[in-house]
């Protein structure tokens, strides 16, 4: 090995470690040696201690909201890095689309955990997942879920194939919930996550600790792990199953998240013809998830299912495309697929094809001419793509379980759409499938019969084909993972993914109690109330439970009939008297939003002051009805409070909600709604 | 064994099988022979092969509200019936208030989740877990999320505390779910399980096949399940860990949720001294949770914490109860405490006992005189209340992790609040943890640093205590299961629940496309327009998409002057020309209710007709400002349309959530949200 070649190091317990070299890893383009991984052991006593009581506490300093906007200063900082990320990406040998997936795919999945943690979390590192349930006649007793941080560490095993999008979309929701982690990248494209967790360190955005590294074999960690910590993995199958019975894991209860490859499938479905524009989308569809990232996507199509009246359409237009790809190092001009990520894989792949293609047809395959271009690529770990057809599919079972991880697909000729549905599930679990069709009772029918089967079913027709992010691409707000063969585990999926590592927590207790728990005021929990209106307050001066009792307003006829006269509205309800009498009120009543406006008329504060919209409405229901001579009342109290830090582009604010309550004169609630208001702070 | 003595059977395939007597079951009271398991193999191929081709399509058949309507049904079946299975559990050894629990809480569960069924889920097969993303710029591309029928069995393996409560805890979510469900009950209570689903049977009132019952060893049943079953687990932490790996599972990745004993804890917090009503919550809830079914609750109180100036306190009044506590046959007058479930459990508390013992004190114990009242109470499993006391808490972990399962608790007392927490923690995860304090701030922080390790967490205050439905009690809107020791499961907790048995399927498409799957319209979607104003129709008639484009309305200055004087609403916003102009839309604005309550006026259809009620509003947002001279103009479309089925004590109708988008003359959304309407239906 080089001298100068260099020495990739671990990131445990603050320290950068390894000097010596060990394993050499080597270019997928050229076979050059690219790194070197280190020999020096690893302590994982000592990384997980740090993790435990360096990190933890740095990270729960911090609210949610906090941590939002470090993940947001993160991605901009390393987008800023990315060419230094893109050079070091060269050598697993993608191209530079394939590696876009790869580094901005991942530091998009930083921007948008930072989004939606702004959205959707508090400013506190509590999360309310109410509403709370009143557990007795009287109003004493409630019980509601909150999500608390499990002050454990997060450990994540990562597949070769995504170094950087692979490490970043389980850091950011387990970073935003307060969790350190312990990254183990796969060893292969090791280097690109190694490139990758220098920045992050360079950036000195983040608490000390919030990420460690592991270069190499993880060794005892596993063994090391306790109750509150998690563990996730990406890769094989075989090895999930092997990690998932670790005996401490299991005598622990420690959840072990995993997210394998799978036989993922695409359905033609029997109402689109050769003319339709649903039939070239389907052809692109799997010609791009044969090529993209050289196949090498564990949401690649491997099971592309057609009509059988229109399998040799399929089949011919499918070889048009890929007799036109030209393979070899990316760097050369032209090259829009490159090699896989190492020789272990070349070989893996061809053992796979080999068995794949016994009994099965070969539609498309090196024989029709492989030839990559670019200097050393006899070195490389390049593959021609290679389409199979297997005509037996409802009875072969090699094509429904061996995966070659590579731009290998088989098509498979059906009869009618049950059975196209009944060889969907014959993949035992996918991580997604697609639905090509232009009839949306056949969309619909195919989530309900094969959604079973499937994490994501991605829908293709001509209306959303414009805009599809296609069948490859896992999203952010979107979950990531599915059942059996797939690993049952659950990733992304929006906020949900960072639930996945704050503990849920069901708690029970007086009003009272559950406010101060939840941090959201509890109706029937006590109250502040003082001589200040709530909205002359600043968002500072705001605590949770204050509140305002209104004065009074007797709702007569005149009211009814000119709110009639406003709106428009002469409902029957309110203004036939024949027809009131017959309903279940007998009666004219108010207008339900007549009720809401005149609320509003009895708690604004008509002056300019710190409230600076009412900006929406939650769940406003009309529990009882008020006659002509009701008198209603209304209390606003203060339910909820985020402070989302300051923006540039706005006056300093913050969000807060407001519980309204309107009673009649006999004390029964009339309505009842939250009111969302942003406020001034004073300061800035 | 008496030839009278009935042989239990097994229900599979919808035949019950077994007359020949293998294992005789005791009674715990005084050791007679109740029943005896049967001797005939079972044939599991056979029973799952009914489950997934005989009672999986019945189920499927069936929508989400008709089977919450059979849960409803079958609670009442039960409820009548209820006095034969207090008859047969006597035998367990329980009083008729630790039965109540078992028989009545696990009816109270049917209704429950028939109840939650009716108002959360839909009348489909489909739960739309929205709101839907917007994925594209132009609207043509969408993700949500969906939960579908997994399409396979659930397996729920049962302890032998609860019977009845641990099958219905568990068929109730599954059942609504639509998964056949096999059950295995522990074998030395099976009796009662037995006569549960006898009755069930006699009921007639579920689909052929929904419930089978494995009375007995479950043979091969786990090796057989597929990627699409579940098996749930209730019992020891051992047990949970040999059958978690069970290779089938790990291959298939099949859900295990396991739900074992812990060492739950109760802490009487520092701030209360022997004055407050506090200091006594905390002693019945002790006694109660050590006396109640024996102490054989998994979620029973194994250690209590006090401060370590309280101590004495505590113990003595414990003291005093336990001595006072009359145990024995359960049918004689007076009796507060009844037996062990059987003599195995007997034997195994007191070898528990003796390891707890050594090097700790024995505050209340066997040798204050314990004697069981009733006839061959000598042969029954009964164990006299054990109160230990541990000093060295925080150091010795046989305390923490032992767990006698009986009446059994140790008194552990501590100087500081931190340390308490950190006693709480030593259970290494825990089903239930109570706090009894006065003081709010010290539960929210209990529940913040205990969190991690609690499934739940109870807070009992004077306030509370009157409702409280208790430490040990799970509840079915309540999250059941905690992490760790305790299995690091979820059962209960709303439709929570229900969800366990679905898979949740990422689905992305056109909003044509995504309002087919997911039963919802979503906006960009087809929609259908026609002469018949979405009012006129009745419930059968409305479809999903039906929209209504209203006529405009432009505003005016008098609009708001008249709306401010019906509103009582003087805000500067709307009223103060010189303030308004200071705000970011630099002059007056429409009141957002105004716009809301136009709307209304655009879309009413005002003679009586087949909308009953306007019952409710959801997320409104006001999206863009509306200035004087603005037109404004409605668009009302058929978003969701739930069939609860007919009531009697109601006119039939069904629920119709409109979506209710109100633009501007530019084309603007001006303000959004989702109205909520009764609709009547033609036929009753």
């Amino acid at each position: 090995m080089s001298a100068t070649t260099p020495v990739l190091q671990s990131l445990i317990a603050g320290r950068w470690i390894g000097t010596q070299a060990a394993r050499g890893l080597h270019s997928a383009v050229n076979g050059r040696l690219v790194a070197q991984t280190h020999a020096e052991g690893l302590d994982f006593a000592e990384s997980l201690a740090y993790a435990r009581g360096q990190a933890l506490p740095g990270l729960l300093k911090l609210s949610f909201q906090q941590r939002a906007a470090l993940l947001k200063q993160l991605g901009a900082y390393l987008m800023e890095h990315k060419e230094s990320l893109y050079a070091i990406s060269a050598h697993t040998g993608g191209t530079r689309s394939d590696n876009w997936i790869d580094i901005e795919g991942g530091i998009g999945t930083l921007y948008a955990y930072a989004s939606m943690g702004r959205r959707e979390l508090p400013s506190s590192n509590v999360v309310h997942e109410g509403p709370a349930q009143q557990l007795g006649k009287e109003g004493q007793f409630w019980g509601s879920h909150v999500l608390v941080p499990k002050r454990g560490v997060a450990v994540h095993i990562n597949a070769f194939n995504f170094p950087m999008w692979g490490m970043l979309e389980k850091f950011a929701p387990s970073f935003l919930a307060g969790m350190p982690c312990i990254v183990k990248p796969a060893t292969a494209t090791s280097y690109v996550a190694e490139a990758c967790v220098r920045l992050i360190q360079q950036s000195g955005l983040l608490p000390e600790g919030s990420l460690q590294l592991i270069i190499g074999g993880s060794g005892d960690l596993l063994d090391r792990l306790e109750e509150t910590d998690v563990v996730t993995f990406t890769g094989s199958a075989d090895t999930a199953a092997m990690l998932r019975v670790n005996k401490n894991l299991i005598a622990r209860s420690i959840p072990f998240n995993a997210e394998a490859d799978s036989l993922n499938c695409a359905i033609l479905a029997p109402d689109v013809t050769p003319d339709d524009p649903e039939f070239d989308l389907f052809v692109r569809e799997v010609f791009r998830e044969m090529s993209a990232k050289t196949g090498q996507k564990c949401t690649a199509i491997r099971r592309a299912i057609v009509p059988a009246q229109h399998l040799d359409a399929v089949a011919a237009k499918l070889r048009e495309r890929l007799a036109k790809i030209r393979a070899g190092d990316p760097s050369v001009e032209g090259v829009k697929m490159g090699a896989l990520a190492s020789r272990e894989q070349q070989a893996d792949v061809a053992a796979r094809v080999a068995m794949l293609s016994q009994g099965n047809e070969v539609v498309y395959g090196e024989r029709d001419g492989f030839a990559p271009v670019g200097e050393g690529v006899a070195e490389g770990a390049f593959y021609s793509p290679t389409l199979l057809l297997c005509r037996d599919a409802l009875t072969n079972e090699t094509v429904h379980s061996v995966e070659a991880f590579g731009p290998v697909s088989t098509l498979m000729p059906y009869g009618d759409f049950d059975e196209a549905l009944a060889l969907a599930a014959k993949g035992r679990g996918s991580l997604v499938g697609s639905v090509v069709t232009k009839t949306p009772a056949l969309a619909a029918e195919a989530v309900f019969h094969a959604g079973a089967f499937h994490g994501r079913i991605h829908v293709l027709d001509r209306e959303s084909s414009k805009e599809s992010t296609g069948h490859g691409s896992p999203l952010p707000m979107l979950k990531h993972g599915g059942p059996g063969r797939a690993g049952g585990g659950e990733e992304l999926g929006g906020i949900r993914a960072v639930k996945h590592y704050l503990q849920r927590v069901a708690v029970q207790g007086s009003p009272t109690m559950l406010t101060a728990i939840t941090g959201e005021y509890q109706r029937g929990g006590k109250m502040q109330e003082d001589a200040i209106h709530p909205f002359r307050k600043y968002f500072e001066e705001i605590q949770v439970g204050d509140s305002l009792l209104t004065h009074r307003r007797t709702v007569s006829e005149a009211d009814i009939v000119n709110f009639g006269g406003v709106s428009g509205d002469y409902f029957y309800m309110h203004f036939d008297e024949v027809a009131a009498k017959e309903t279940q009120f007998g009666q004219r009543i108010a207008h339900g939003y007549f009720v809401l406006s005149a609320a509003a008329g009895l708690f604004v504060s008509p002056a300019p002051g710190p409230v600076l919209a009412n900006y929406g409405l939650d769940t406003l229901r009309f529990v009882n009805p008020v006659a002509i001579g009701d008198t209603i009342q209304a209390r606003l109290t203060c339910k909820r409070r985020i402070d989302r830090g300051n923006r540039p582009d706005q006056p300093p604010q913050g969000v807060v909600a407001w519980d309204v309550q309107v009673m009649n004169q006999r004390g029964e609630l009339v309505a009842s709604y939250d009111i969302l208001t942003l406020v001034a702070k004073k300061a800035g």
